[in-house]
């Protein structure tokens, strides 16, 4: 049995109680049906291949590039899925999240392609660049302070005021479906992997990944990629306590949060094995994919590169899916 | 008539006077032929698309990403099918030729693909990851001075000594059928475009294009783009003589060279216009694709979207394949 540690937010608590011998894992069916539910919505993203990666890595690697995905990562997918789910009444309400990140332009793009109204609570850290991307899609953007607590609050406030839904960026059941669309397009183009692998935060993608991987071949490994200075899940595969995030420390700024009890307990059951690697490891990685595959990434979305060449060993040989994640870096920001 | 223009290198008006009443063409079956022969060996490079690009330009781009295809660059294609149309003898003596730029890297990668030695003629100017690369391809690296003399004399001498068989980055038959390969992917996968955009340099990418796009629907207008600061191919086409290119002066490195006679007479019959964008138009092109598409480009594949971007009347609501020639730029120069 899985017990709620200390510490974690009280909402999490309260979902973690209500869940804890019932956590509705998505089937087979429903992903299947996410995918097709999906597909006028998202880009089919492509599958790119590198000699020169692969020479380095000892392996065949396949990169599923979601930067290349809608608002540039696979958040898209789970936030379109989730408002194509809304009944009538609940679409007319609109929907409402806190993020200062990817989940944010994801959720306000998919909700204006269905004229569904969406107010996002942002923290005043965020950076302009996202915020100006998310009221550029229409969205109701409320500032908060930029701690956990305030965007709680403020969210439970918007709610309160609007009735809108709040789609949380990886707790919840469709976002999951949505997120696991991205191994089944790599499954079904590329079907004779050894190994899937996917970098993990609060555990959305890794979750919808291992489901994806699983359902469709159970021999193929599935390999979630952790920053070192966030490897909050990691711990917790190890101890097989849910441990969360503290003081989460990288250059992998889209992988700070902490794993909920849904997407633990799936990790748990569908997940080989958790690896981490340095930021070091991970700024290397982007470089070598930014050189040579010509694509940008976002640091989160190196990980599972990084984690591949600091263990050539383990993979040596090996067909690989290698999920990247986004590509949401500041480019007015590179000098050259 | 074209009358060959006065400072033109010696070997090209040898090749004009040769060629000048009786150019072969490439012709439709050829290029057919050319997209089932270099199938096996090249990437089917992926065409993206990007609301908030369209919405920038007013048009429906679809971008084909050439930045995606083996060694960063269009100019496989053509090195490939070069390489693959050698006798067996020619295959034995090697193959030459003097590039500082992609297509040094594009023969050195065909010919390794065919255990054919390349002999490749570098100026001391020329990048050191450009001259590793070639070298990283086992290719012979022959230095000489950074001038066109200089290249052509070196050239001269690696051919006696070898009897390698040069093959001209563009001023060759099979090179241009290679290079019509991109447009012909493209107008398999969207057929129903307005207009066909790729960069002009030498001539051999909006050659191929060009034949390619006409063979296919003469009701769909190719337009070349260049850089203003090297505007030799414009002034070409505007005058009717082949306009030399005299101290380019643009930060699209790519696009530096002069048309040959055999390019120009493929342009002057099959191209609708050569528009002009400015080294910063064409500057924040590039990193608007960067920004947008998450993709890595060079300076010169963004002078087509740089001329959309300066010409929106001309473009106004159409549907525009945007040909993306390459993505060789020095990452680790990103200061980030």
């Amino acid at each position: 049995m899985i017990l709620p540690p200390d510490g974690l937010p009280s909402r999490i608590s309260i979902v973690f109680l209500i869940f804890m011998h019932n956590l509705p894992i998505p089937t087979e069916p429903e992903l299947r049906a996410t995918l097709q539910r999906i597909k006028p919505y998202v880009h089919h993203t492509p599958v790119l291949t590198s000699r020169l990666v692969n020479a380095a890595a000892g392996a065949e690697l396949y990169f599923k590039c979601e930067n290349l995905q809608k608002v540039g990562a696979f958040k898209f997918r789970g936030a379109i899925n989730a408002v194509l789910q809304l009944t009538e009444e609940e679409r007319a309400r609109g929907v409402a999240t806190h993020s200062s990140g990817n989940h944010a332009q994801a959720l306000a793009l998919a909700a204006r392609m269905h004229a569904v109204n969406a107010h996002i609570v942002m923290p005043t850290s965020a950076p302009e660049v996202k915020s100006a991307a998310v009221a550029g899609y229409g969205a109701e953007i409320i500032w908060c302070a930029p701690t956990l607590q305030a965007r709680e609050a403020t969210l439970q406030e918007v709610v309160e005021r609007t009735g809108a839904t709040v789609i949380h960026p990886y707790d919840n059941h469709q976002v999951i479906c949505g997120q696991s669309t991205v191994a089944q397009e790599l499954l079904r183009k590329n079907n004779a992997l050894d190994i899937v692998i996917a970098p993990v935060g609060g555990g959305g993608l890794i979750s919808g990944t291992a489901l994806a991987v699983k359902y469709y071949n159970p021999a193929i490994q599935v390999i979630a990629a952790e920053p070192a200075g966030a490897a909050d899940a990691y711990a917790s595969f190890k101890t097989g306590q849910l441990v969360p995030s503290v003081n989460p420390n990288t250059f992998a700024d889209g992988l700070l949060t902490s794993l909920s009890p849904r997407t633990f307990t799936i990790i748990r059951q569908y997940v080989d094995a958790i690896l981490t690697a340095s930021d070091d490891e991970i700024r290397q990685a982007m470089l070598l994919v930014w050189e040579r595959l010509k694509i940008i990434i976002e640091p989160s979305g190196a990980v599972p590169l990084a984690v591949i060449l600091k263990n050539k060993d383990l993979f040596a040989g090996k067909k690989v899916g290698v999920i990247i994640s986004g590509g949401n870096v500041d480019v007015r920001k590179f000098r050259f």
